[in-house]
């Protein structure tokens, strides 16, 4: 039901931009605050497909790249185990010229089951659309000591899959083998690892990427690594070459 | 989808008069207690909109300003995380003769979720019914240590403009270069400075709205400083010339 | 939309026999535990309105007198934050012959906003069906020091003005100063006075009333003080006297 | 709107037999475990009605006796303020046959306005499907001492006539002067008594039916008393003496 | 209603595979990771039915076996009292092919009356549209000190009937004759024993598949001790033989 149109030669790299609600505009600056700026980075970058809250798709999306909407989120400012619910609804995400819809389901949070409950409609409705429905699997709350954990990050892909997700968004292990099973766990759902914050150096994230690549990922979302990097359209070329191409990171780099 | 009803050279002052519910009748005095005094103040004082509750505009409401229904609101008495639900549907808004809906999200609060999914529906109807969203978005909650902290203030624009809001009214920072950035991150909401109580001269207070517009805000909403006032008319006056006609404060008192 | 079905020369008052519900039959003696006998006397006591919850109404409503039916309720077997949710549907009640809906909302109660956008609803469903929409305003829960504070309860008559009541019901605060000021911060909605638990003597009584007539209210909705009095039919000649004729106390005691 | 398919000459013995989910099978011995056997002795022992939950009506419902569909339930494993949840449509109820619903509030829970609330709009579907909606009124919860104190008894008689129940259960306050007091408050809605847990002995259990009777009483809804006792042919035979042919104790156990 | 579709000789053995969202991949090697190998297991292995959430159907069900689609779930990483909302929409569930929908139940849970009640309208959605409702009954929470003490067992299968399951999932309780009374408890709603955790060896765990169905038992749903086996296709044979042949464990292990 359509992640194709997110991929190219079956790999895919998603520019996320759904920071602003999620962390606030501490994670911007003068440039990337504004989200025309991101938008045209989308294009330029190449990038498979744009993620975005329905606030930024109907101000500012431009068709030029395909639009996943999220369509929960929450602030960082609230305390306690976490819920986000849905701000956007499907028909309304179609409308706005969405290819795809994007969940957060905070797995192990006291408030699980009314995320599960939530996304189960949402993608029920995403698929009568012929819409895309992504999970973004976060383990959190009490239970959770390091969400990075191979187990965690395994148990969040399979949660994906069982839930009815046609791709998950999830954090990297930290090496290929144990990501190779986060993979496996995943079965036919896609796999997208998580971008996360900017990693000290281009080639450290780079090599994150590589890694869940040859553990079978399908590509990556990522925001702050590119647009945060000083010079976000090199590492656009750079996530193209790596993940479309196939190259390796001496490779990607070398030229 | 219309905030531009309420606006007049780009810019708007709001008459905001919901303070019967959210703060109870202490806010008022003999004269302005009484809704009626308050929509001719908005005509005769050419103020671009008024912020009424359903009651108000059902019973006060006399077509001669545009108006703005809030539709979620509470009392000062309830202690804990704060919540405001729904009171008015967009429909009934829509039949009250309203060209947008206010709503209140008070982000970082535990129920931060349940206001966000209110709205989120909240705004797609008043988009298919061509009225305007106006969010009112309050930091509030444990983690909120001063809600005009200029990061916050940022962050409360930002989560505006990610959920769908057409405009956004927020506090003021207390000085223009950090207020800049909330505009920037509000980025196509407009934005509008909330009012606050009344300021110790109407001095300081213009100054504020001075400080506001300079950052790129397009109005204000306000309500104590102009009802409170010992002269509204001429504090609605001077607000013209400030915001509409875009003199400087000293120019705006002069004459 | 209908309060003047319930008013006599601009007045009304309204017999209240929801205590069953509120307070059990502790209320009652072997006479009034006989909805038969109220109905009776709301009829002969010449009464503008008799309140009553669903099972009263479909059971005993014999519509010699327009009927307010509560739509909400609860027993006082409850600790906590008081709540009261909707039993009857605003379509069933205009089905059993109302002319009105009364809703009580605990302003103050943690669960405050639960009952504003359940009373929200009712208010838009009964207005549909040209139906009024009455609300008992209580405030209640940890911040509420003393319900018949004046600002209190000034307090309480705004947010039924506010949240589209075409009527409030309100304790009377004690004094004429001080309830006027809860009447002026009611405006269009107008006030009934609680008639509260059985007053020491009648004059007590009837002096409370006149006092809430003098600061402007428009009646007062009565339970106890009528049949928990030894003479329920002399307290509604005296109250049609007071109330309907505007006689001074002493003038409608005199004959 | 139908307790008459319930009543012979204005009396009634239900027979309940919803303890498989409030108490679980250790009410239940090889032969009363059955539901066959207890649908035999509703039809043998002329009972007026039978309590079923919807999965007993499904499967064992045989049209012999009226079915009386009780519609909501909890287990007796959970701990905390009790709430019991609708789990058959007023609809399905309809479609299995029943003339009537049941439906438990626990009156002094802390999720007692859950129950009002969802009794309330299902006693509103019972009636347009002329059925009849009977309230088991169980006081329960921290202000609740003893739930057979005459006051409470008589509140939550009270409790279900507000509430529109045509018919209440409620349990025996243990004589029959406090028993009338219940029954006046429970007005034109018809009291069931609860048969309760199995009394030592038959005549014990006879003395309190016939008690209640006394007072005013419909009947009563009994299980233990019946499906419990070593000959339950025979108590039902004594119930029909007693209850429907008005007998004294003394001569429904001679013959 | 349809338990037919998954019986052979009145008897039946279901494959389970909902433990990814209930364990996690933990509970898989490289082999069983993998839905196919599950469904082709169904398949050759001669299971009567197979247990799938939705995301596995959609993306692995092939329809050579019947499918029960699983409809609710959560993941093991949350505390507290468990809650499992639904995830799939019966609509949803029969779209994709299923005949029957699973639904756990943890009866005793604070959280019990919420899955009562959604179980509730899911059983009556599902027969409505032929499909049997098996209801997964796991006893929890504070007052539950073993879940497979008999009389939590027998307590549980009855919740099943009275809720209107055709079929119950529940724990083996250690003896036949202590199942049988569990096995009566669930009248005419289908019994099925819960495969649970790997059995130290295989004869261990026929003997416990023939302990119930000595009871009186159908069949069991199993899954850990068929796909963690090292020899899934021997031990399907030999459930066939001891289930559907009803060979005595001896019988059914030579050859």
């Amino acid at each position: 039901m359509g992640m194709e149109v997110f991929l190219h030669k079956g790999r895919g790299v998603l520019l996320a931009y759904d920071q602003g609600l999620e962390h606030g505009p501490t994670d911007f600056d003068e440039r990337n605050v504004d989200p025309t700026f991101v938008m045209r980075l989308a294009a330029t970058g190449r990038f498979n497909g744009v993620v975005f809250q329905k606030g930024l798709a109907e101000k500012y999306y431009d068709k030029q790249v395909p639009l996943i909407l999220k369509v929960n989120g929450k602030t960082n400012l609230v305390k306690g185990e976490p819920v986000a619910r849905q701000i956007c609804s499907v028909k309304y995400a179609s409308a706005l010229g969405a290819k795809a819809v994007g969940y957060t389901i905070y797995a192990g949070s006291a408030h699980e089951s009314v995320m599960l409950e939530e996304f189960g409609r949402i993608q029920e409705q995403a698929h009568e659309l012929k819409m895309a429905a992504i999970a973004w699997i976060y383990p959190r709350g009490e239970a959770i000591k390091k969400d990075t954990a191979p187990e965690i990050v395994a148990y969040a892909a399979r949660v994906g899959l069982e839930a009815g997700a046609d791709a998950v968004k999830i954090k990297y292990t930290g090496d290929v083998e144990s990501f190779k099973w986060a993979v496996k766990s995943a079965g036919k759902a896609k796999v997208f690892m998580s971008g996360g914050p900017k990693a000290p150096t281009d080639t450290d994230f780079l090599r994150q990427v590589r890694g869940a690549l040859d553990a079978g990922a399908t590509g990556l979302a990522v925001g702050r690594n590119v647009w945060q990097n000083s010079d976000p359209a090199k590492m656009a070329r750079l996530l193209q070459r790596l993940v479309i191409e196939n190259l390796s990171v001496e490779e990607a780099l070398r030229d």
